[in-house]
């Protein structure tokens, strides 16, 4: 596995992305055009992503369920806004049995229509409230530019779906859920990106408001990472779902819903990755140690695996490259591309001196590592790597965030550097889809609120303030 | 919840069997004919299944992975008698992004052929072998008559899939397979059958050799449990997955596939259910112990939920049922149907005495235990009852296994008992149309061979002991 294969990430980054995803032996494509097989290594970051995500969402009280994936279109049909934000990304069931259907079914593109036709049964009382599941699932949604992991036909997600007595209980619900979606970005993800409220134009079809992190790609391209959205009493309105309150009055209940897909790995890719392929934070990395004997066998091959073996028992994954048919620089190469946070490097040396040749994927540098005390030394290299990614990050959203006053300013940023540019802004519709037409970028979110100014577009006084950023 | 809106489940199997579903809460109808929305407390069934099989999968090197829900109409078909078994239960996707699509996709029925056409791409030499490869996923099979969990057209399962370089190999994995199921039917489920063979009739479309696990349920009908396939060379001759051999010659692949569904709580709930509702095995139920106060206030309270948190503390799913709108005899009736394994109750004299009256869900046996050692004791309780129903399920398929020496005495004892009739046969697909059609009983597997005897139906010399039965 010669690094040459892998091109330039600066200079072709769909290249790049798309190459090191085979590579790193992430994902392939699908035999229907949009589609794409999540290979194991790449699922077991989609796994450790669930088990991060499954004791949080269950210590709130939201319980996992199952919901069907085909859809009577009548339902989708029902929510106005809802259909007209679906409709053209429908995947759909004309027949079954051998026969054409009565109605045609929807693959699900989301859930809300067929989990709330249910909520609207199941709530009588103020005291079924507030019902809250989450479905682990697939999803298809028909994209005609398609790129793996970013934005594929069918993919893999959580849907969580709330439903309240009140609004207040539902706004802090969407609050919650973004937060613990914020903390599993920058804490697992080691990436961190900005919070805020969608414009009118880019919420979720169906929503009063949709909450957002946005993460900056180095392309200088944005990337909504997750939504969590207050439905205010939209969907319960229109699938009836009332309930008695303890004053006795029939009310309507007010819902969220929230989501995090397998879209992330690819935000993942794009933002840690460097010329030598992928860059994976420790928390989310299948293998986190790699250990790789010069010659495996004999002395090398023992201490490697006893080195293996005292990690496993510090609870790191670590592994050996017992491979008798690769080179030993051939291997090394492999694991960069894979992008395995730590490679222990074993020759005679090591064996002899009962030291360990550390070397870090992300910054490439390499120690020497005494194997008193190694286990726990290696835990710790770990965190720092972790912490280092997130640092990083973080310095990227600084440096690729620009200020601009007026709508040239904005156009210039956008031309010279991309990235996100931080406006004074009025959200109107109108307004963004002559930026959009314009200039490819559209409003990100909302990042602050009362804090007087003007509004960069058309000079009035206005007191929000807006991340602009072309996206993926 | 009253007991009497339980159907009594000898007379009237099907309608408490519904039932049951709905007032335990384990799930409801979608509304889409034939589908059902598993609920959290059915789900939390199932993710207890996940989580006793994870492990045991990935300790045999099968790694998980995700492969795409649509397949082109074309992929089935490669495969002569899996299209054939399958074609008259797919659902078939047309349209995609509001466009007629060029090739109709099928909603995976199961995903031998998509996932082998990626296994031809992947697998170059011996080296690449065994792939072995497991997914979490819904499928949709369309069936005209349907029952939630034991036959709906959309269900959730794991299906295995693993090539190998040699014969032997392959038929070690397909019975690794089949042991790991039936090791979870035993220690999990509670619940015994027999391991063994299908006949020609009644093995997967594309296989060489089906094993199956079949349960006696009360009724007197068998139940497929689970499947594990050897598909010999088939898939591998049709998908074109060869590889080098370390003789350097080109060989195909030797392939298993084996699943486990959600079916498996349907028969959970028909084989250990009685006239008060669910009885679950301790190592299945979301809810081990239930403490309900007389009183859900002052010092009955705080004693509930002490003795809960004692028994969180050692690792028992407690919980207290501190709704104050429900009557005491109501909510130890709605635990009942809920088959919650102990039922702790907890009044003035247990608050004074400090001791607990517990209650058995599967025998109705009362006991008192003393506050001293509580944690241990109902740990050692939860024990007996996962045993004690382990004990009673293998009676029932002693007892309700039957030998026949003639089809006269095939049809006597279906018509007196149903229940598994033993029999020595040579199997033939031809023989066992004709049983089918006038007993509504076929075979189940085969349990025995190279055991001389007489074939049944035809009176010539036989060797191997099948099972024949009526069956869901």
């Amino acid at each position: 596995m010669a690094k040459n294969l892998l091109p330039n990430k600066q200079e072709q980054p769909a290249e790049w992305y798309t190459k090191v995803m085979q590579l790193a032996d992430l994902a392939d494509y699908g035999p229907v055009k949009g589609t794409m097989i999540i290979k194991p290594y790449g699922y077991a970051i989609w796994e450790s992503v669930q088990n991060a995500m499954n004791p949080q969402i269950k210590a709130k009280g939201v319980q996992n369920a199952y919901f069907p994936m085909l859809i009577p279109m009548s339902y989708l049909e029902k929510e106005a806004s809802h259909v007209e934000g679906f409709a053209p990304e429908l995947a759909v069931v004309t027949h079954g049995g051998g026969e054409k259907l009565e109605e045609s079914l929807a693959v699900r593109p989301t859930s809300e229509t067929i989990i709330y036709s249910s909520y609207a049964k199941w709530i009588q009382s103020w005291r079924d409230l507030p019902m809250q599941m989450n479905q682990w699932c697939n999803v298809v949604r028909w994209e005609k530019r398609t790129l793996p992991f970013l934005r594929t036909s069918e993919f893999l997600w959580q849907e969580g779906h709330t439903a309240h007595s009140t609004h207040e209980e539902a706004i802090d619900m969407k609050k919650w859920a973004m937060d613990m979606y914020a903390g599993i970005y920058r804490d697992y993800f080691a990436l961190d990106g900005y919070l805020g409220s969608k414009s009118k134009s880019e919420r979720f079809a169906g929503a009063d408001d949709t909450l957002t992190f946005e993460i900056l790609l180095p392309s200088g391209k944005a990337l909504q990472s997750c939504t969590s959205h207050d439905l205010g009493q939209n969907f319960a309105k229109t699938f009836g779902i009332s309930f008695q309150a303890d004053d006795a009055t029939e009310q309507y209940a007010w819902q969220t819903s929230w989501g995090l897909s397998t879209r992330s790995i690819g935000g993942l890719i794009m933002a840690h990755g460097d010329n030598n392929g992928l860059v994976l934070p420790p928390k989310l990395a299948p293998i986190q140690v790699i250990v790789v004997p010069v010659k495996p066998e004999g002395e090398q091959l023992v201490y490697s695996q006893k080195l293996a073996d005292v990690l496993t028992t510090n609870g790191v994954r670590a592994e050996v490259d017992m491979r008798d048919d690769e080179r030993f620089g051939f291997k090394l190469n492999k694991w960069e591309v894979k992008g395995v946070p730590i490679i222990l490097k074993i020759g005679d040396k090591e064996v002899e001196s009962q030291n360990i040749t550390a070397k870090r994927r992300d910054t490439g540098d390499e120690s020497q590592i005494a194997f008193n005390n190694f286990g726990t030394t290696i835990k710790e290299l770990l965190v720092k790597i972790q912490h280092d990614l997130l640092k990083k990050s973080r310095l990227v959203n600084k440096e690729g965030t620009r200020s601009a006053a007026t709508y040239d300013e904005l156009k210039t940023i956008l031309a010279e550097h991309k990235g996100f540019v931080k406006v004074h802004w009025n959200d109107s519709p109108e307004i963004e889809a002559k930026i959009k037409a314009e200039t490819k970028a559209v409003s990100r979110c909302k990042i602050a609120a009362d804090i007087p100014g003007i509004d960069f577009y058309t000079g009035e006084p206005a007191s929000d303030v807006w991340l602009f950023a072309q996206s993926y």
